[in-house]
């Protein structure tokens, strides 16, 4: 899928929303512990209750990794059966060595690898430009690469301020060097970056210095972001943002109806998201 | 495992080789391909004929994971497989807000979630504390941190100069915040670091930043690293070294004899490690 081809997307559907599956067998409805599979029944009910009102949607690797070999095989029905139209992200924060790398690569985008194919896949950037490049040379998939994350340690290392030959001192910190070195890897096709809502106080910054590029932004709803304020700041001509939200659909409700309670949710971020687009 | 108890089983060993299992199907001798789990049975192999040269093995999970569940069956048999008196790192490079890295440590860490209880697992440290954090709660398991790897792109953000409110410009390097920062997260019985071998001209500076933790030395061999360089500039009263070898042994030979090359090749380390123990 191109940039082009998500921005159409979202003009129709209305909506950027992407929504985290980031399923928690403990925290499933009591009913659907009898299911063969749990986390693919949930998932199931919450894609057919909210597909109408979201553009992507992202695992979190970290819930099914936890259960071991099934919970990898609950991760590939539950890619089988998310509609075409929309696009999926691998959350993975994944980057090693080259060789490395290419085979995380070969994990989520080469189905004869391990019965995965996503859309893309979040990287971590600590590595540099060989842990990053070889998740680049699948055609059409992406990179959305960790920017500036939505959680406190975000401070520890990319708020870090860095000194570079011949510019002032202070000016850059470690986020914007990562926007400014990665974003010469790959063109706003094939790459986008990861942007905390509670960090949209820098979203303008950010636009500055990739003005192209996708976001996808994490931490609106349980990590307390703002819709209205990362849409103000964060959008370009091509709409440029995917905003995730997971637990605050996922878990709208523990009873009977949480998948009805999920669209719900869904259906609010998506009418307050048209309403800026 | 305490760090006083790995230096002792250095010590009995005369050896702190790390094997790295990074483990190719595709790089198999062909005769194992007829067996029921060729990577299990390959690993076997490896592990039967150098355990009495290593003192740990290192199973990087992206050899795993690129081949779907049947993956994770083949890295459990195999953590199952390596002697008791060894050392078990899962090399995943992984790090997510904290709920979600907590998932990570119980997928390494705790056998009830994904089978698996291996003693340490590599950490990126892009998202800053609590990212790492939940891996620490474990009692007398370990975070090993990367901090200075061992390819060309650890240049491009961990040797960033860093400027410090008070402190002279380009004094530091963002690997040595890493350094600084991560040490009071936890002790040297819980934490590590990753310092590639190719970056033996920085282990002094490291070893000043970081005197009594324990470091992970990939690099050596395939990637070029000097095994007597890193040994004299690394070791610390505790030994405070793992110096890890992969492809150099796994691929020794891909014939029959592969093991037994194997087998050759870690001895042959572990011979040159004894003289500077």
């Amino acid at each position: 899928m191109t940039a082009t081809e998500l921005t159409q997307r979202i003009r129709q559907k209305q909506s950027y929303l992407c929504i985290g599956l980031d399923t928690d067998i403990r925290k499933l409805p009591s009913h659907l512990l009898h299911e063969p599979d749990p986390v693919f029944a949930f998932n199931r009910a919450i894609i057919d209750a909210t597909a109408e009102f979201a553009v992507a949607y992202k695992p979190n690797i970290a819930f099914y990794e936890a259960m071991g070999p099934r919970g990898w095989e609950s991760l590939q029905k539950t890619l089988d059966y998310i509609p075409k139209d929309c696009f999926t992200i691998a959350d993975a924060k994944r980057g090693d060595i080259g060789n490395t790398s290419g085979l995380y690569a070969r994990t989520f985008f080469d189905p004869s690898a391990a019965g995965l194919s996503f859309d893309s896949v979040t990287v971590a950037p600590y590595m540099g430009h060989d842990s990053v490049l070889p998740f680049l040379e699948y055609p059409g998939k992406w990179v959305i690469l960790l920017a500036l994350t939505s959680n406190p340690g975000s401070a520890d290392f990319q708020r870090q301020r860095i000194h570079r030959t011949g510019e002032p001192v202070g000016e850059q910190e470690l986020f914007d060097v990562v926007l400014e070195t990665a974003q010469t890897w790959a063109t706003p096709d094939q790459l986008m970056f990861v942007v905390g809502a509670t960090q949209a106080d820098q979203l303008a910054r950010i636009r500055e210095i990739v003005p192209d590029h996708f976001l996808l932004v994490p931490g609106v709803g349980a990590q307390g972001g703002s819709l209205a304020e990362v849409s103000r700041v964060g959008m370009n001509a091509g709409v440029g943002l995917l905003v995730n939200a997971s637990r605050s659909i996922l878990y709208a409700s523990s009873g009977l109806d949480f998948a009805q309670k999920a669209a719900d949710e869904a259906r609010r971020l998506q009418q307050e998201m048209a309403t800026y687009l």
